[in-house]
């Protein structure tokens, strides 16, 4: 009997069969117990060399069906594979209890099945493992599901009957998991509120299974890339005195006594970190918005990627570092997992995102141009609208046939106060943004490091140096120049598989109204 | 000119040399510049056969001392190596400008030298490049450090002159580095407290540059480990409905008129994550406690090291991973952060950690035995206090030479409504604790997946059942057996390096008094 690995530290107490003699049955109080001569096996792990090999599995009870009293069909799943079992009545009858029991599993029920592989007279429809089936010879109910489910994993639409059911089977899309949110407009969505309620149940769906390994390989790049670059992964602290240095939009909170609020982004940590010597920083954690912006856009709590890193001649080095970074993300993501790409595909239908090896960077007064020739009117020095973005995202597409690119050389005055300007004309800043597919997606800069630039700076804009005086003194201990950004993980997510949503990258999504589950 | 990366995206804007013609001087307004023939260089990659090149380096001054009129030397510091440039008045005594501007500056500002590389003809004393000095060409001060440091990155006593200097440059260990807190004991250090006011100077000391960087690596372990055996790394929401779980000591806020908190553990949400179809799911994200515990081993925020995993036969399977993944950690970090572990050593020294291949497990009855051997009282079914914990640690260590082992199989009692019980015995459960030098670091458990029983177990502590009534409702889906563990990274960085107290692995550490910077 394996368990996955052989090297127990000590002997575990054995702990019984459970269902007996009978070799069924549902299992009482959470108690496990080995099956000598079934070693376990993952669904998608099966193949049809193994015919005839005795395997233990367990999964969730994705459809069943009974064929008179002495047959029924499960269809297992683990993950996003799945599998035919098969429970037959012997001749003589005697497990027609056992029949009885996979009849009646609700469905999403943890099972364990024990059996045999075999192979099927012809392909099982509707199941992602085709070539191989299980015949059963022990059925344990692991954890019965309540019988009415309030979102289902297995059902496209209402209609009923067998063909249903076998639809279900191939793609098992659930119900309303179809609706996709507008950019730019203000996202109710009724279907995508219930399954997000019940998110331990769409979360089981195969696009969702995908969206978050995605998500996960998202970061694992981040972090290799960077730290193959001399980056060393900190933390700053998200619990920090009076209010953030951002201003209103901000989760306020008593600490022991003092006021204290949610970090709306570690910038001054990460910051901080550089002038203590660190040269190259990043972070990955979460980053708070109390902001009432109810798009497809935002999110009160997402996970921020952030880095700093000291800057030697020009700016530009920390866009060179966006440029190997994103691309190397794209590239691994395109390679590595046209598994999960091709699923979430099925589900929420994407074109892929184009790129180029080398990103394009243009200046924000060539922006400008491009919109202003296109009819669009745009103010020269003002700030881009998401309309704005979005069009530029089009003319830039049509122009030189990529949906990344860099806006850089920003006007300073649309920028924060603490942006370095540009040396040969301050009405313009070190400061870029990156945009995908028309939207963006990264905010990047070089900072003021000389405390009295700062203030000034600071007091131009109207804020008062008084209540920004500590990190104001952050950089009076000497301090090298430095820059950096900060993307959104969940917006990566979004905009590289075109999911229209911002919540359906989140785990548990929080957003103005939503703080469940 | 290098930039470090040649692969400009399009060509950076000129920008003029600060300084002009003398080719030295403060830079003004933040301005960045090349210098044609002068290469970058990290002062850590000098070495002699670059004698003769031209190199340009950029790091604080770290020590300067003037020898009359004509000659001063200015150690640079960047991270934690330092190399001498020694700025020369030519014989026409027309460079006299450039050896006034070494001689004034102040401790710790930033400067960029542009110079040749040479070898002296003794080692230099007390820099960590002996063999090689810079004879400084030009000098440009990038960022002017306050000349009243308010607390030193260089100086080791308050001796005076020439030897403290040398010394200092050699170790570079900070005023008032040294103390170390007493386990158990309430830690009020006036020397900790001030570095941690100036934190962004204390980050700057070798230990310091050392501590995180060895920190960085026990999360890329963790994560690397995991994802091997195929888990996924997730992100949970740190906001939370209502009031956690856990108890009082949650930090409580205002969530656009609802009433929020901020989560202790990411313990619900994970096991959701699992029973959501990903059976294997690790995360690092930062945990909060509001409790007023101001001890040398507990923080209001800590970074949580955190899995949780489907489980087949036994829950020694999650004793198995943590097995794996430690000894794989304390590998890795004994074998490749040598030079760290040795930095951080010189400033606070530790006994190398001792552990096992494979990690020793105990069973709590027998851990009890050995406590009550030794003539300690406990009681039988009662938890262990800090000071029996150190004990034990001990006795281990004595009998079974290891300073890392698992205790497993706490009575019930003890540990919180949702660890299953042992099945032969509900007086136990199916969980454990892992300990490094006498303190616990992780605590983890299988998990109760049925909800009847864990209704019925939170009833039997006294927790209103309506009050977790979404949780319990999450297993009611169909919910694999399951457990995890958590561990907090500042405190795997404490004990494995001995550090004595967890602010000092807490890059900006948060206590019930600390709230800044």
């Amino acid at each position: 009997m394996s368990t996955g690995d052989e090297n127990h530290g000590s002997n575990p107490p054995p702990q019984a069969e459970a269902g007996g003699e009978a070799g069924y049955g549902d299992v009482k109080g959470g108690a496990l117990f080995s099956i000598p001569g079934y070693g376990w096996a993952d669904v998608a792990a099966l193949e049809q060399s193994m015919a005839g090999r005795a395997v233990r599995v367990r999964g969730a009870a994705h459809a069943v069906r009974a064929v008179g009293r002495r047959v029924a069909f499960v269809v297992l799943r683990q993950g996003t594979s799945t599998v035919q079992c098969v429970v037959a009545a012997a001749a003589g009858g005697g497990d027609a209890g056992m029949v009885r029991l996979a009849a009646g599993l609700s469905r999403e029920s943890v099972v364990d099945v024990a059996g045999v592989v075999s192979l099927p007279r012809e392909p099982v429809h509707g199941t992602t493992q085709q070539q191989v089936e299980i015949q059963v010879k022990k059925l344990h109910c692991i954890s019965r599901a309540t019988p009415n489910l309030p979102i289902s994993v297995g059902r496209r639409s209402a209609k009923r009957g067998r063909r249903r059911q076998s639809q279900s089977c191939k793609l098992f899309p659930a119900v309303n998991l179809l609706h996709h949110g507008q950019a730019g407009e203000q996202v109710v969505h009724v279907g995508q509120d219930k399954r997000l309620d019940y998110r331990v149940i769409d979360l089981r769906t195969p696009a969702n299974q995908a969206i978050f390994r995605v998500q996960c390989e998202v970061e694992n790049i981040f972090r290799q890339v960077l730290l193959s670059e001399g980056f060393v992964g900190i933390h700053t602290p998200k619990l920090i005195g009076g209010s953030s240095e951002g201003g209103a939009a901000v989760f306020k909170l008593d600490y022991n006594g003092q006021p204290g609020c949610l970090a709306q982004s570690p910038q001054l940590h990460k910051q901080m970190a550089v002038c203590g010597g660190f040269e190259r920083v990043f972070e990955v954690g979460p980053v708070f918005r109390a902001e009432d912006s109810n798009t497809h856009r935002h999110l009160c709590e997402f996970v921020g990627l952030d880095m700093e890193m000291v800057i030697r001649d020009h700016y530009f080095e920390v866009c060179d570092v966006v440029d190997r970074l994103f691309v190397a993300m794209f590239d691994h993501l395109n390679k590595n997992c046209t598994k999960e790409l091709e699923t979430i595909d099925r589900q929420y239908p994407f074109k892929p995102l184009k790129y180029l090896p080398k990103t394009l960077r243009i200046e924000y007064d060539e922006g400008i141009g491009m919109l202003k020739e296109a009819g669009v009117h745009v103010e020269a020095m003002g700030d881009l609208n998401t309309e704005a973005e979005k069009k530029l995202g089009e003319l830039v597409h049509a122009k030189y046939g990529t949906d990344l690119y860099m806006l850089c050389r920003y006007p300073s005055a649309v920028r924060p106060f603490y942006t370095m300007p540009c040396p040969d004309d301050p009405r313009y800043s070190n400061s870029f943004d990156v945009f995908v597919r028309g939207e963006e997606i990264i905010s990047g800069a070089q900072r003021v490091h000389i405390p009295e630039l700062l203030a000034r700076q600071a007091e131009a804009r109207g804020i008062a140096v008084g209540s920004i005086a500590a990190y104001i003194d952050s950089f009076r201990y000497g301090a090298p120049p430095h820059g950096g950004f900060g993307v959104g993980l969940e917006r990566v997510v979004m905009l590289f598989c075109g999911l229209g949503n911002i919540r359906k990258a989140s785990l548990f999504p929080r957003d103005p109204r939503r703080l469940q589950p």
